[in-house]
């Protein structure tokens, strides 16, 4: 019953009931003992609001930019690989869904469908394009451009996965892409998907700044880093001209026993300043854990797993659902916490 | 067996084996994961008490003043609405109890029966009014002259619900208020009860310090502001000429995840001084709860949820039971803690 | 079978099977949710060691002397009423198990026995005693004077119980001393014990410092103070001219939510220096147990409950094996740490 | 399956389902209630990291040296006693295995073989031998003589068996060594096993750091301690010539409630600076462990338990699996977090 859709945690049992097994561990797992991954949440759970009140204002402003587009809630829609797995509709269903919601979606590398039939399939959804480099670095240029004559906005840059994460689950299940679940970014014809290990296997080992210093004189799309943690990482960044940094440990499922990134985040918004934007990407799940971002330095978060609950549970239609009833939370969250804009949350509403 | 109700925990499992199901989920539930409402009893529960030995007194003194009024116990009856839910003789039995036990009861605008009833049933009952504010400023200052007219001798000004609370509980069961439920203060004639959402819609959503400037200049009574967590505000009231400052969460109803306002108190208490009074509402179960209220800067709680198991279970004569459970529990605290006067408790008893 | 008492836990459950609930309530109950309770094991469960090696010793040395008297352990015996309630032989028994092992045992006011009787039949015990300080004040000077003429060498004026600690589970079970359980102490010939509140209604409930002079001024034997938790407190023992202060909060069983002992020991210690003997009652049950206590400033422990697990499970010689098995434990982890001598226990062994 | 073994805790799962109670109990337990050896766990899962992204090299180098052995990562395995009673193969399976991954072992004084034979059947392995001093000061030089006439490059004092520790399960199961299990290094020929504790009645009780200097002067070996937890024991073994020091609590069987190693070492570190070499042993099972020990100090660790759970289930070739299990997962860590050589691991990756 839709009634009882009153959370993503309602939304992700849902899910659970719907897919099998490998595609649920392969959503769902962490690498290692999953510690990253329960810590990731844990975090959010640990934070404290010490509201304002008698505020004076009715409706709170949810909206912002994000590298100057327009959104009308600071959510964005993760680049999540393989989306298909979730529901037949897969990537485009997602695209649609955001611009119905108002916001960005970021398309994977990974994705089951080409970033030009995305932007075809979902006219008017404002996409951004996240970058797995390959070994080849012709290819990598050849994406860049594809995702530019595409429509895409910024490009993203995972930096996180120089070895894929040591997920168990998926070695449990003996997890792998069925060949009817193509990669049309990411591989040339004659290639087909495998196990996520095969699928890493053409990715780029020695990624370096050197590598990103290139990718950037390759287009004139700004540039975000994600998978940083490290304040020193994120002032790099900066340094080497990324328009923003999206802090974030894979979903807890690249390295085992990373801090959060909500933890990591406020030392990194101190460390950069405004030399650029900041975003938070790894277990939201609460309208409070979106204020909880915002107010610790990031001006949007990214919104994996819980849209993919969404997905599989009611395509399109499921991740509208879903980026709604965020909104409805942080709506409600930003109301009672008197934060009257989402551009201006500020950090003494977390209790420390 | 009423031997048996020997603490708050017994008198809930009493209430809970006489309540519906929705009753009960609205009296117990909380915001969101009900996060704020577990961290605002765990938050007592972590205080730990240094006690001081020979002090040589055999009694301690339990009572004190609050806005001048004299009571036998530190503890005032909180405003709940919708007594009637819990048992028959609803509000009258709750004044009348609070009358019995030597304390202030506060009437809630949302209360089943008239303030002007309540006051005629509890004769000699001491009351304040508790105002949620009506978008429409006429009834406003409407029932601050009846609850003046009434006898009331303090205002309570509730500033934490500028929205209502994401309450699942209450979502999930569908909890509304059926039309034999009035709600006299709030709902002029044509109108009717129904959803909380529904209910709350007709509260001022912006409500600031001019509109509580307002309430002052309409009323002799003195005014106390509900729901403050951040000094900042506590602070403001004072500047405001508010008479009192309640520290409260509502019961962890309302913004999810803020901090226990047993942890907020003492920081509240540094800022205000003696330029108005405190007093900590939610989560008080134990005397020794109180004890730590007050050691921390309180001048008295408030006991919402606790006095509803009284009602449920045996109506007015249960809310004297628990009252004066709660007085035992407190004397012997003190008794134990080396307290002899409930206006004079060191904040050196807790153990940091 | 013995083979399996390797722990006090173990002698724990076997005095569990045997004893009745009212009096397994009396036993192990504490105030109020038990957080004082739980604490006080909680605490020692925290500390960390760390040891020293290479000490060059074979055998630590576990005698020191306790007010002058030379004992083989510092593990003395608490002064726990009614022992006949969990064995027949009662104080006899456990004055005689004291002696056996080479500690003190010391009486309690709520003895079954009286203090002449535990004298004659445990001769060549080292017997302290434990005074419950009545109302009637020449009852006290009586007291003082049947222990001295007893042998005793040290009188344990305790100090915390102005009121009687709301013990939950006596109040539920009904509990009750029996008229078979006399008090030959306490009471005067026409009186009878009843409920523990009844027992405790004799006592003074508004015990002073002047009341400690007073004793003092009564007797030539060496006065401690029980149930000091608050490091002014001791320095007030220590400037009444007190020979010795042993912190405890009464086995959780008076004041709810109090601090571990052991938390409050080593604040204790800093204060007083060496102006008098401390030592630590409450939660002890493990030879790491003790250590930890003699690191952090306390001279010997008082082990209450653990001993009559021994007497319930096996009279005289449980007691016995049980401090056997806390010098077994003690010796073990002395030798392990690098400790040589109980006499000389460098705080540096604990982790900070 | 062995596809199922995916981490040292599937292997324990299958270790545990071939040995029986008695052998189970004393490869598993700690001492006491086994607070320091869950500590000695919880202390890694504590541990959060802050990985550095873009580092540019594709492949970790694991290889590192011990006391000059080359090694290709930073994995030994420790010196555990008995390991016939794992699997007949015993010592000779693991040193094989140890060469196998191109390790070192350490042979225990306690070994069922004799470290003569050990070498023979072994070729080409690299090992230390750890000694047990008994208190026949001949035998101990005798030994020294029979490590290094082996081929022994290094030997490891073990200080922290003083006595032996309360391993309640051992006590429990009546643990004992049968006949059938010589100790051809620690026994002569007229002696034979039995119960830990009879076996430890023949080493010294009262070690010291003479008889250190004595053990120094009898051999060209360097030597390392095993067992010190207290910086000033480490600062002592450098003014003693050790050439290292392994940090260890004995995997949490000696001293109950001891802090967990992987917390001691960093100020271990600090303390030695560069003045011997640094070891981790108690605990570790993940490759995530190894990263963080490397980080706080430790130029490799000692893997004791998780050797013995392959040793269990496949003898040599679970040895070897379990050493690879390690650099797999020890070789993904290091490339997540950004560190390009085990001899060289910043201490900035831990989050504090």
């Amino acid at each position: 019953v839709p009634a009882e859709r009153l959370s993503v945690d309602d939304w992700q049992r849902e899910a659970a009931a719907v897919l099998d097994e490998g595609t649920l561990g392969y959503l769902e797992g962490g690498a290692g003992d999953e510690r990253a991954l329960r810590e990731t949440m844990a975090a959010f759970a640990r934070i404290r609001f010490l509201p304002r009140m008698l505020g004076g204002f009715a409706e709170p402003s949810l909206a912002t930019t994000v590298i100057g587009t327009r959104i009308s809630l600071p959510v964005i829609v993760a680049p999540v690989g393989h989306q298909r797995l979730f529901h037949p509709d897969g990537e485009q269903a997602v695209a649609r869904a955001a611009a119905t919601a108002g916001t960005v979606m970021c398309v994977s590398t990974m994705a089951n469908t080409s970033v030009e039939d995305i932007a075809i399939e979902a006219p008017g959804a404002d996409l951004w394009y996240q970058l797995y480099p390959r070994i080849d670095r012709s290819h990598r240029r050849e994406l860049l451009q594809r995702a530019e004559d595409s429509g895409c906005t910024a490009i993203v840059l995972t930096v996180d996965v120089q070895s894929l994460g040591r997920r168990e689950r998926d070695l449990r299940t003996g997890f792998r892409l069925a060949p009817s679940m193509p990669m049309p970014n990411l591989h040339r014809e004659d290639e087909h998907p495998g196990t996520l290990g095969e699928i890493a296997s053409v990715l780029e080992p020695a990624l370096s700044w050197d590598d990103l210093d290139e990718l950037r004189s390759w287009t004139q799309l700004p540039l975000l880093v994600k998978g940083i943690l490290d304040p020193r990482d994120a002032v790099l960044a900066a340094d080497h001209g990324c328009a923003g940094v999206i802090v974030s440990n894979h979903g807890g499922r690249q390295l085992e026993g990373t801090v959060a990134p909500i933890d990591a985040l406020p030392r990194i918004a101190e460390a950069v300043g405004d030399r650029l934007e900041l975003y938070l990407d790894s277990g939201v799940r609460r309208g409070v854990d979106v204020l909880a971002a915002l107010a610790l330095g990031a001006r949007a978060v990214l919104l994996g797993r819980a849209a993919m609950y969404g997905l599989a549970v009611d395509g399109e239609a499921g991740v509208v659902a879903v980026l709604e009833l965020l909104r409805t939370e942080l709506r409600n969250a930003m109301h009672l916490a008197g934060v009257a804009s989402a551009t201006d949350v500020p950090g003494d509403i977390i209790w420390r």
